[in-house]
C-alpha cells in the first residue's frame, strides 16, 4: 500500500472481497473514519481515501453505506457484456459460449431478497445528514451486475426478460455536491443509479445497459450534467430521468433502445438536451412533463422503428402513436434543428389507422419549434434471433423507403402563443392559428415533391 | 515501485510530501532529468514519467517548476467542496460540520506571500524554452486548494468573499502542445488555469469553481478543447477567457455563476461556443471582443437571473443591463438556435428604467444571427442563508411570470450586413433595415399573443 | 501485484518489455486464459486483467492478439509530440532539440517488414470468432509511436512526410461490443484505429495526429461514440472514416487539418455530426457517400484555408473546389445551423477560375439544408517554417479580408424534394425550384450589403 489513504480490497485484513466486498468497503470506512476523524480549522485532516478494486469477480452480500466525503472507489474495467442475450441463448448452447458473464472490476450484487425497496436493495447506498452536503464520492471503472431479473407476475416467459429484480447499483438519499459517476458498467440491475439532491454531478462516459432504469434524478437539484454516456434502459423504465432539477445539461449520449422513454424530464426547468442519438422502439422518446419549462432541445437525433430482435418483440410502453416522440407540457421551451426519423410498420401503429405525431404540445405557452426535419417512411418488421445483427439490419433499411403520412407537430387546443416555424407544410402541422404562429416549410414551386 | 518512471510522492526519500510537496515534486523531476538525459536519433531515452499523489493534505510551500514533456501528475480524487458556503457558516457553528475543507488529493497552496505575481505565486509553473515546445504535460484528479481569500481593500466585509489571493493553480508560460488537464478540481485561487501559447489543449471533466478566474488562455493558440466542465468562478473574474485563439472548441460546459462572464473572447477567430449551458447573475454573459469573428455559438441555453444567496448579494459585474447578455464586436459570426432565459427583478436593472438587452452587436459586419428563442420574465429576488436550495428555488421558479419588456437583439449603428432571422418581433429587434437584413418572428394570426 | 488479474509489464517474469513488449503481453494474455479457464453458470470466473504499462520506451516486435474479453490496457501518459515537425527540421539542428520522440507509456512499433498488410502489421490485434462478441476490451492512456514514415514511390522528397509505413495501433477484426479506446496517443503510423463491426464503442477523448488514417469504422456497426477526440489524419487519408453504419454519434471532436477528409461516411444511416471543429486545407472535409441517408449535421464549424506550412505546401487531396466542402450524396439528411469559412487564395482554386461549393448534393432527395451561415473571404497563403505560428497566423487572419464569390449550396440536377432555406441568395444558391423547396437568405433593404 503506496499510502494509508489507498486501500486495495484485495489486500485488506478484514473479510473476503471476494465472497463480500460489502463487508470489506464498509471495514475500510470504518477504518478511515477512525483515522481522519477531526478537520481542524487550518489545515484539513480529513481528505478521505480511494478503494480500488482489481478485476475480478466480487459477490456483494452486505450493503456498502458511504457517509464521508472525497472517497473515491475504482475499478479497471467497466466489464459490460450483453446478459440479455446471454440469457436467450438456450440454455443447452451456453457450453459453447467464450464467457458467460460481464466481467471486469465486477461486483456481483447478492444483497439478502429479505431487504425490501430501491435503497436497501442498492449495492452503494450513499446517505449523511447535517451540513455540509457529503461531497466528491467518486465512482469509476467498475461493474455493478444485478446478476438476475426475475419473474414479475407479467407474463413475461423467460423471467430474465422482465427487468425487474429490486437490486439498485448507486443510490444516493441525501443531498450531495460534486459526485462523480466515470466510465462505469451498469448491467442487469432494476436502478442502476438513483440520486436524490444532486448539485453539480457529472454521470459522465458511463455504460449504463440492459437496467430497468438506468439513470434516476429524484427530488430536486441543479447544475449538474450527464454527457457522453452509452445508455440504455428496459421496455418499461427510464434511461434518463430528471424531476424538479434547473439546469442540467444531457448531451453527447448515445441512448438506444429500449427504454419506454429515453429522457423523461417532471418539472425540470432551464435545463438542455442538446446533441444526443437517441433511438427507442416506442412512442414518447422525449417528455417535458409537469410544466417542465424553459429547456432547450436541439441538435439530437430522434429514431423510432419497430423492435426487431424476436425474444423482446411484442413488448411496448403503452403509449399510443399518436402521444408524441417528443411530448411537451410546459411552456417556453425551445425546440430547434432535430431530425426525426419515424420508420416503422403500418400495422404497429396504434390505436389502428392513427396518424403518428411527432412533435407534441399537449399544454403550454410561448414554446418555440423551428426548423426540425421530420422523416416518415413505411418499414418492414424485421425478426431475428441474433440481436446486433438485426439492430444493424434495421438501422441501415432506408432505401426505396415509401412515405408514411404524419403530423410533424401537433399544438393541443388548450395551448396558446407558440411558434411553429419550417417543421412541416401546412398539412403536416396541427394548431390553432389564432393563437398560435405558424410558418410552413416552403415547398417546390410544383408543389408536388413534398406532402 | 513498479517502474523507475513511477514515482509515489509518499515513497520519496527526500523531502516530506504532507509539509511541502513542491519540494518532493522538483526532487522527483530532478531524478528524472538525471535519468534521462539523452534523447537518441533511434529510439527515445526520454518518456517523462508519472507521479502519483494518493488522497491526502499536501502542503505546497515550494513552486513545483515544469521543464519537461510527457510528465503526468495524477491523484485519486479531485476532492472539491463548497470553501466558499463553509466560510460563510458562522465560526460557532464550524465545530458542527462533518468537514472543514476540500479534500481527496489535495494540494495546499502555501506559497509565501512575498513571491509576487501570478506566474510566481502558481502552485505549478511549466516553462520551458528553445524547440520543441514543450509536450504532453498531464494533470489528472487531485484538488489544488487555495484555501483563503484574503482582504483586497475592496468593501467585502467577509476577506474570504474577495476572490483575492494572488494564488494561481496551473500557470503555462511557454509555448505547449498537446497538454491535459482532467478530472481535477480548483477551489479558493484567485486564477485556477492561466496557459499562455496553448497547442492542440484539452481541458476535460474538471471541476473549476469559487476561483476568481478558471480558465484564462492568453497570448495566442489554436485547436484546443474545453469541453465537459463544471465551471464557476467569481463575481469578479473569467469563467472562461481566450485571447487571440483560432479554432477553440467551447462545449458541452456547465458554467454556472458567478463569474464577471461565463466566456470572454479577445481577438478570437474561428472558435465554437456550443451547447453549454450558461448560468449567470449579470449581463455580459458571453463576450465576443476586441474584432472577435466568424465564431459559432449556437445550442447554448442562458440563463440570467439575480443572485439569491444573502451572503453574496449586492456584488455585481459593473454592467448595465443594456450591454447584452451576448455582446459581439466582430465580424461574421454565427448565432444559431440558442434559448435565452431573463428571469429578472425589474428594480435590479440598471440604468433605472432601462430596456434590456439580450444579444447586442456593438460593432460588426455580416453576423448571422438566427432562430433564437428569448424569453424574459419578471422575477422575485429570493434571499436565503443556504446556498444550494436558494439556487434551486430560484431556478424552478417559471411559473405564472409576467413578461418583461426586452430588446431580443440590437445591432448599434455602426454595424451593417448583419442578418437576423425569427429572433425577435419587430419591436423587440431594433436594427438599422437600410443596411442589415431582417425578418421578424412570425406572430399568431390574431396577433395578441405575442409582442 | 495487488491481484492476480493486475500485471504491470515491467514486473512480468517472462520476457523484457523494453525489448518486446508484445511477447511479454502475449506471455500474459497466456496467463490470464489459463487461470481463468471456465466461466461458471452461477457466478462468473472469467472477469478479465489489467495491464499496466508504466511511462517508458518499450518496442513491440511481436504483435499483441487479444481474444478475451475485459481485458484493459492502460498506460500513465498519451506522450504524444509531433515528429512530424521533428522531422521536417534539419538534422544538424537535432542536437539541440529538448527530446526527439514521442514519450510517456510509449509502444514502439517496431514488427517486422515482412509481415504485410494492415492486420499483419497491427501492433494489438484484436479477433475473436465464436459468440458471444468479444466485449470491454479497454486501451487507456498510453502512446502507440510508428516511428518514422517510409518512400513510398511518391514525389516526396522527406520520406517522413509520406504518411506511409504499413503500420496500424489497433486493429479489431471480429464483431465487438463495448470497447472503449480513451486518452490514448497515436502517432506516425499508417492506420491508427481499424476497427470492424463495432457495437456500442467508445472512442472518447484520445489524442490522434499525424497518422495516415486515424479512424477508421469498417464492415458495419452501430450505435457508438467518436466524442472529444483532437484529430489530424496525413493528407492522403481519413481523419474519421464509417462504413454501414447506423446511429453513431460524432461530436465535440476538434479536427485539424491535414486529412484527405476530416469525416467519411460511407453508406451510413441515422447519425450525427454535431457540433465539431473542421478544420481542413482540401475541398471534401465531410463527405456523405453511397446513399449515406437520414443524418444530422448540426452546429459544426467548417474552415478550409490554405496550408501555411512551408514542407507541406502543395499537397492535396486531388479534389476541386467544385467538390464542395460538404458533399451528400444520399437521401432525408438534415444539415443546419453549421457555420463554414471558406478563407482561400483564389489562385489556389482548381480547376482555374472555378466557383467554389460549399454545401453540395450530388445526388439525393428530401434533404434539408437550413440556417448554414457561409464566410468566403479571399486570402494571402502564408508560407513559414514554423508549423505552429503559421497555422495561429493563418487562423487569425479574418481582418480586412475581402469577399469571394462562392456557391453556398449546390443542388445537382438528379436531385429533387430538396429544402434549402436560409443559407444563401438567390444568387449563392443553385437549384431546380421546380422539383426543391428554397428560401434566400433575406438580405437588406437597400440589397447593397449582400450578395
Amino acid at each position: 500500500m503506496v499510502s494509508k489513504n489507498y486501500y486495495d480490497v484485495t489486500k485488506w485484513d478484514k473479510g473476503d472481497p471476494f465472497q463480500d466486498i460489502g463487508e470489506v468497503i464498509n471495514s475500510i470506512l470504518t477504518d478511515i473514519k477512525e483515522r481522519q476523524k477531526k478537520s481542524d480549522e487550518n489545515e484539513g485532516g480529513k481528505p478521505g481515501a480511494v478503494i480500488y478494486i482489481p478485476p475480478g469477480d466480487y459477490h456483494l452480500k452486505t450493503q456498502v453505506i458511504i457517509d464521508i466525503s472525497f472517497l473515491k472507489i475504482e475499478g479497471s474495467g467497466h466489464g459490460f457484456t450483453s446478459s440479455s442475450i446471454r440469457f436467450n441463448v438456450p440454455k443447452n448452447e451456453w457450453s459453447n459460449l467464450h464467457e458467460l458473464w460481464p466481467g471486469g472490476s465486477r461486483i456481483l450484487v447478492d444483497l439478502p431478497e429479505s431487504e425490501k425497496g430501491e435503497a436497501a436493495r442498492a449495492a452503494f447506498y450513499v446517505n449523511r445528514s447535517g451540513d455540509p452536503r457529503i461531497s466528491s464520492v467518486e465512482f469509476s471503472n467498475f461493474c455493478i451486475d444485478g446478476l438476475h431479473f426475475i419473474a414479475d407476475g407479467s407474463n413475461e416467459t423467460n423471467p430474465e426478460n422482465t427487468y425487474t429484480n429490486g437490486k439498485t447499483g448507486i443510490y444516493g438519499a441525501s443531498p450531495n455536491d460534486s459526485f462523480r459517476i466515470t466510465e462505469m458498467g451498469f448491467v442487469y440491475l432494476e436502478h442502476a443509479i438513483t440520486l436524490y439532491h444532486a448539485d453539480a454531478l457529472t454521470i459522465h462516459d458511463n455504460f449504463i445497459a440492459e437496467c430497468g432504469n438506468c439513470i434516476e434524478l429524484r427530488g430536486w437539484g441543479q447544475a449538474s450534467k450527464v454527457t457522453d454516456n452509452l445508455i440504455g434502459a428496459g421496455f418499461k423504465g427510464y434511461s434518463i430521468y430528471a424531476e424538479n432539477f434547473g439546469g442540467l445539461l444531457v448531451t453527447a449520449n448515445n441512448i438506444f433502445p429500449r427504454g419506454a422513454s429515453s429522457v423523461y424530464f417532471d418539472g425540470v426547468t432551464r435545463s438542455l438536451i442538446t446533441n444526443n442519438r437517441l433511438h427507442a422502439f416506442y412512442p414518447g422518446m422525449v417528455v417535458l412533463d409537469k410544466n417542465s419549462s424553459e429547456n432547450l432541445i436541439s441538435s439530437n437525433h430522434f429514431l423510432h422503428d419497430n423492435e426487431p430482435w424476436a425474444p423482446l418483440q411484442g413488448r411496448d410502453n403503452g403509449l399510443d402513436y399518436t402521444f408524441g416522440l417528443l411530448s411537451i407540457n410546459g411552456n417556453s421551451n425551445t425546440v430547434i434543428g432535430n431530425h426525426f426519423s419515424e420508420s416503422i410498420n403500418p400495422n404497429k401503429i396504434s390505436p389502428k389507422g392513427a396518424i403518428p405525431v411527432i412533435i407534441r404540445v399537449v399544454a403550454g405557452k410561448e414554446n418555440y419549434i423551428s426548423n426540425n426535419h421530420i422523416i416518415a417512411t413505411k418499414a418492414e418488421v424485421i425478426s431475428s434471433e441474433s440481436c446486433f445483427s438485426a439492430q444493424v439490419e434495421a438501422l441501415l433499411t432506408t432505401d426505396s423507403a415509401e412515405s408514411l403520412e404524419v403530423k410533424t407537430v401537433l399544438i393541443e387546443k388548450q395551448s396558446v402563443g407558440n411558434t411553429v416555424l419550417d417543421s412541416g407544410s401546412e398539412k403536416q402541422v396541427e394548431l390553432d392559428k389564432k393563437v398560435n404562429a405558424f410558418r410552413a416549410t416552403p415547398i417546390p414551386n410544383m408543389g408536388s415533391m413534398s406532402n
